[in-house]
């Protein structure tokens, strides 16, 4: 295999793109297609601060590595989780990584947030984990970008994670969330943050190969409470697809962005408003993080012994 | 395990329903839910005269005999696709269904209608096999029921041709596919007969289960051009998400139907005319089928010799 650019000794091969690469133009593809991203969806410009979310891991830590090599104002949020040695070992990923750039790192504990740590969280509601350390985390993410005065929050999600929160929706025809799956979501209240995943065009694969060739030092580790997760029984199907048809889950997440999206889009808007509680936006009276934080402080305070843990 | 109904034995188990039935019940059930399907969708009367299509298969068998049990006008049409012993052995279970319940089985030849049998249609198309198959399947299904004065041809599409049919056309995001997909499509023509899926409810195993308890002789082999099509792979894919969270299918369709399929239904109408070589319905002036036809004449008549086989 030659590289497509110079025609030297290929590093890797990327089927859905019918090209091979050495490293120097693998690096070089990585990133034009993270600029292809950032400007096809405006996601930002080079004035605008970005809050990049990073939790230690592959993903996040090429993206905030990308977005700082090609000159653009960002500065890293890491938001701990509390899970046991994972939060720790990840966050020690971040800080190294920032101050060995020179870079800002925002750190925030979830569990001063919510109430206790994600373990802890996960005991005393009966949501699944994942589905409450996502609630808390885009409500941390939003909070940290308003407070700070950040343009946008930058996530890594790649195309792999984004092609997977798709078939989940596709599968339950969640119409709601539907219209929501974007590289790009536009601040539709003042007080919501503009969120964007410029990796959203570069598959997983693609991003490991990527923190490698630059030596980033990431938590190789899956979160401890992924296993059995449904997203990773549906990157694992579409990993099938994808191996009998290269290209498979590329054209399944750009099929939808590009005919499907707009089908889901409500004709009239969701009404935000400001939650009586934080401040933050919701639909409702009081925001999902807020009930999430009040649950877990009635069930794990001092008092909820007495109460006999009744919600 | 006991059946719902009477408490008896159970003969099998329905996970998605968290049933379990005897073979009467079981029976009884699988009747409902054609019942269902008929009147749900309005799919046709005790008055109307239905064409059951008939491969000789489970699943069209099984339709055809719950309908002549139910009470319904039918009779079935074969399309005899030309391929080897198979289409033999299919022909001779059709015939010996339709004359050991005294009805009428209408039997066409493909190979007249098209210009040669399906598998040399193969060599001289580049299209997939099951594409031109399936292409001259429901051309010809509508000729016979236009011809023979039915109201609707009857297919026995179940759950699991449904659930995959739409997977692959979710997959590509085929928006023109999407709306098409129902399990009753209404005449929008005088020259186009209602085309209707009665066994939509019922998965692939529950129609096996109902031949086999009603003792219908049907062929069990594939057909052997269905080796390695995407649609199995789209069933395999279901299949294991349905082994994990029973109702994956049946939710996917369902969800799509109630859901999402409005969506995707075009605002203007697609405009119908009559094709100008054999006075079928098309959207162009020539239809796919007259277009296939010729092609195969040419390619396979006694001049294409001479002319050295150019299209």
């Amino acid at each position: 295999m030659k590289c497509r650019k110079c025609g030297g000794s290929a590093a890797l091969e990327l089927r859905r793109h019918n090209a091979a690469f050495c490293s120097p133009h693998f690096v070089e593809f990585f990133k034009k297609q993270v600029a292809e991203a950032i400007h096809k969806h405006r996601m930002f410009t080079r004035d605008e601060p970005v809050l990049v979310a990073v939790s230690g891991g592959k993903d996040s830590l090429a993206l905030w590595d990308v977005l700082i090599e090609d000159g653009y104002r960002t500065a890293g949020l890491y938001l701990d989780l509390g899970i046991f040695d994972y939060s720790q070992e990840s966050r020690a990923r971040c800080e190294a990584f920032a101050s060995a750039r020179g870079q800002k790192l925002h750190v925030e504990r979830v569990a001063e947030a919510v109430g206790a740590p994600i373990p802890e969280v996960q005991k005393v509601t009966r949501r699944p984990t994942c589905s409450a350390c996502g609630l808390s985390k885009r409500y941390l993410m939003n909070r940290a970008a308003l407070e700070h005065g950040y343009a946008a929050v930058a996530t890594g999600h790649n195309l792999d994670d984004e092609a997977a929160t798709l078939l989940g929706s596709v599968l339950h025809w969640q119409t709601e969330a539907l219209p929501r799956q974007s590289p790009a979501l536009a601040s539709t209240h003042a007080k919501l943050a503009r969120r964007v995943k410029p990796l959203y065009r570069l598959s997983e694969f693609e991003t490991a190969a990527y923190a490698f060739l630059r030596r980033i030092d990431y938590i190789v580790d899956e979160c401890p409470f992924a296993k059995g997760a449904t997203s990773l029984a549906h990157k694992d199907l579409l990993n099938r697809l994808e191996e009998v048809s290269p290209g498979a889950k590329h054209n399944f997440l750009f099929g939808f962005l590009d005919k499907a999206r707009a089908a889901f889009e409500r004709l009239e808007d969701v009404q935000l408003r400001e939650c009586s509680a934080c401040g933050q936006v919701t639909t409702g009276e009081i925001c999902a993080f807020c009930k999430l934080a009040d649950q877990v402080k009635r069930r794990t305070g001092p008092s909820s012994a007495a109460a006999g843990m009744v919600e």
